[in-house]
């Protein structure tokens, strides 16, 4: 619905659909709640038999799913549903590439109601309602984040963890500030035996990044250290140190104070890894690590998606030489590669 | 962000732009409120420039008109923006076809409340806090309709006049079941000097068509019965009556009772003139017409986007002898004429 109008003459189509585009998560997420995929997957194909598994009404489940169909993510033969290959892979509870979990922290309440007040924020030029600047504990919303978001890092982690030199096996000393689920940091626990992960995050969110490395099997090589990654007692001697999904919360001096903690923690010739959304200069493309921006101008007081020149100056503030750009394949976020 | 991967490998992203897509629909409406377009028409192209125009703070402008950008609604070139021609036509507020008010009808509070409670509905198969069966007044909702989806009646209201042959300009009696603001017999009554025609409403929804005819400067042809379209006296020896956006709030039977109610109130040989959003019979396309089942799901106990040949059926029980099916140029919406 938010493709450009087919006809070549101007339509009010788009404005329509685009006024309109909430109900297209509303729809997703409704589906994932209910298993439409994971019923499919099973093998119900008609919207009386998917009705009668998932516990819903036919005509509920009829509109649905030809709502989905419309969105691309089934197929309708006659009066029978499928899978697309996407859904198959990413909505399927039963695929190991299952994303299901993000619709409970993208799609959330409180996500909702930061964009309800969007025309506050864009006026105050941050967040209007939301939880602040990302350096005090906001434990609710972060131990979600940790909960949902970790099937979306598959790819990255895999990526970080070649970045790292995991398979090498060289003894490996690694901080994982601002953890989360942890799950960058286990990854090269996982790849590489002599590796030793010290994880930094709110206590409440760090519980789940241990049920993760217990679950991994790398619990004995993974240690904890809650707190803010601006006031803890990082430690020091590392070869390496990750930073996921952080530095857009803050605003340009908060990002270089926080690369100057992670120079002063890395051993000489050590490498921070700094994985984003990073725009092109132009700001608009690729279209969604530009798109980031709009989230944290509306759940963040000064946060933003930096270009590539903007983190090559703030790292090198910071004390950095040289740091490069690694595009992570088929996924919207890049690598940042800093040596101390 | 909706479309289709443009990686042939299966990528989650489209996952993550419908989960996200809320968004849209908030940038949109913010950059209504605040009259970015507006601003860009009257000359201002830059972000500072735009902010202090709009009231806003510069950071917030840039980053919303760069979404804009992403999303096809403006172009940028180094830090200049420029609308599109579409937003040009439909979201600057000095052009005649603006339609930005109906941001205010569909990206309402109570419509996002609506779709935030989509999975409840779904289990149920209707609304699930919705305002019940849409045959009791709900002043505050449809004055709201009138007041704002106006704009998109232009075309169809004109298709409308034309296959009610108004440029003949016979002497016509004409019946608007459910006016709300009214203009498609207003319409008529600007385009024949003979017709009449008398709009059946709430009283409160009634006050906006009144306003709209006088501005139309029809006013003296234009009469009023307020009440529901189920139970109002509608007089009789109509030669037209005028059914849009109507039959898509009830289920079958009560469509089947309006019609007949409908066919009673027409002279013989009469005509009533339906616009609605029809489906094909595979109810999956065209997307606009066949996405709004959903609306129907979440905000009405049984109503929906019937197909033609549900129309043809109701239509028939109803006493009508043939009905034929007019697709509107450039608009997702159609006319059924039925003959009497």
């Amino acid at each position: 619905m938010a493709a450009p109008s087919q006809s070549q003459r101007p339509s009010p189509e788009r404005v329509f659909g685009v006024l309109n585009a909430f109900q297209s998560s509303a729809a997703l997420k409704t589906a994932i709640e209910l298993g439409i995929f994971t019923t499919i997957a099973e093998g119900a194909d008609r919207a009386n038999a998917i009705a009668q598994r998932v516990n819903a009404a036919e005509r509920g489940v009829r509109i649905l799913c030809d709502y989905l169909t419309i969105h691309g993510f089934l197929t309708k033969t006659e009066d029978r549903y499928a899978l697309t290959q996407e859904s198959a892979i990413f909505l399927n509870r039963h695929s190991l590439a299952y994303m299901g979990t993000l619709a409970d922290f993208l799609a959330s309440e409180a996500h909702k109601r930061d964009f309800d007040a969007l025309t506050a924020s864009v006026r105050k030029g941050g967040a209007a309602v939301a939880q602040g600047d990302n350096t005090k504990p906001n434990d609710e919303l972060w131990v979600s984040f940790a909960r949902t978001m970790a099937p979306l890092t598959t790819v990255s982690a895999g990526f970080i963890a070649e970045l790292a030199g995991a398979k090498e096996g060289k003894g490996c000393k690694v901080l994982d500030i601002a953890a989360g689920h942890g799950m960058f940091g286990i990854n090269i626990a996982k790849q590489n035996p002599n590796a030793q992960i010290t994880a930094v995050d709110w206590a409440p969110v760090l519980a789940v990044a241990m049920e993760n490395a217990a679950a991994a099997g790398v619990a004995d090589r993974v240690s904890f250290r809650p707190g803010s990654a601006f006031e803890a007692d990082l430690g020091n001697d590392y070869d390496i140190v990750l930073l996921t999904n952080i530095f857009h919360h803050f605003d340009v001096p908060t990002c270089e104070t926080l690369m100057r903690r992670v120079h002063a923690a890395l051993k000489p010739g050590g490498k921070a890894i700094t994985l984003e959304f990073v725009p092109n200069e132009d700001r608009v493309t690729p279209p969604m690590a530009a798109a980031f921006s709009l989230i944290m101008l509306a759940e963040t007081d000064a946060g933003d998606a930096y270009t590539f020149s903007q983190y090559e100056k703030m790292f090198e503030s910071a004390g950095f030489v040289k740091t490069t750009l690694h595009p992570v394949p088929d996924m919207p976020q890049q690598v940042l590669l800093s040596e101390k």
